[in-house]
């Protein structure tokens, strides 16, 4: 069956949220949202897109810090409105140089942070 | 530092973001969504407790399919706006009775059915 970006469920704003997972590693790094044209250039270009909320703008990870991530593998969940990328990250995934965006646990009740930057 | 589930950052609904990933396979079994009261019942039992939006209401995942989630790590990311709970899943983590919600791809344009149910 032909995959249509249109056929997702989006929210209110048109976003999806996206989770991206290391195809290697299988961390999760990070989790942003696309809209359907994200989704759609994702899909063409092989270069994960976001759509970033802050900036109003499609974020091509790593465009500006050279963080890149290329697409591995797209999958999509049973209601149609998350989405997982697998991807080969090349560098930090987090904009605070840590290797993925959840470095901090909360464990008896207490923040412990598991890595520090890169 | 002492946790507080308030210090997250909540969309406008008071509603954030959990990813459950297996503890043991690294494989990303779902999203869901919590506001702070689900947070702090979710470390206070060890049951992975989300808010299910369609019945508003507490949703003790499992609690009447029996395919709960204990939780083995909680985690949040550099924003403060998305959780990744590390889970050992009983049964599948999907309605769809598939070990994960994920279980479609796309690649090369089509849709990919990855695993049946269980």
């Amino acid at each position: 069956m032909p995959f249509d970006p249109t056929s997702l469920t989006y929210n209110e704003a048109g976003l999806i949220p996206a989770i991206a997972q290391d195809a290697a590693s299988g961390e999760v790094l990070m989790m942003a949202w696309m809209n359907a044209e994200a989704v759609a250039r994702t899909l063409e270009t092989g270069r994960v897109t976001y759509w970033s909320r802050s900036r109003a703008a499609f974020w091509v990870k790593g465009e500006s810090s050279g963080h890149v991530q290329e697409l591995v593998d797209f999958r999509y969940d049973c209601d149609g409105d998350c989405l997982l990328v697998l991807v080969q990250q090349t560098g930090p995934a987090c904009h605070t140089n840590r290797r993925t965006c959840f470095y901090r646990a909360v464990r008896g009740g207490e923040v412990e942070e598991l890595m520090g930057p890169e």
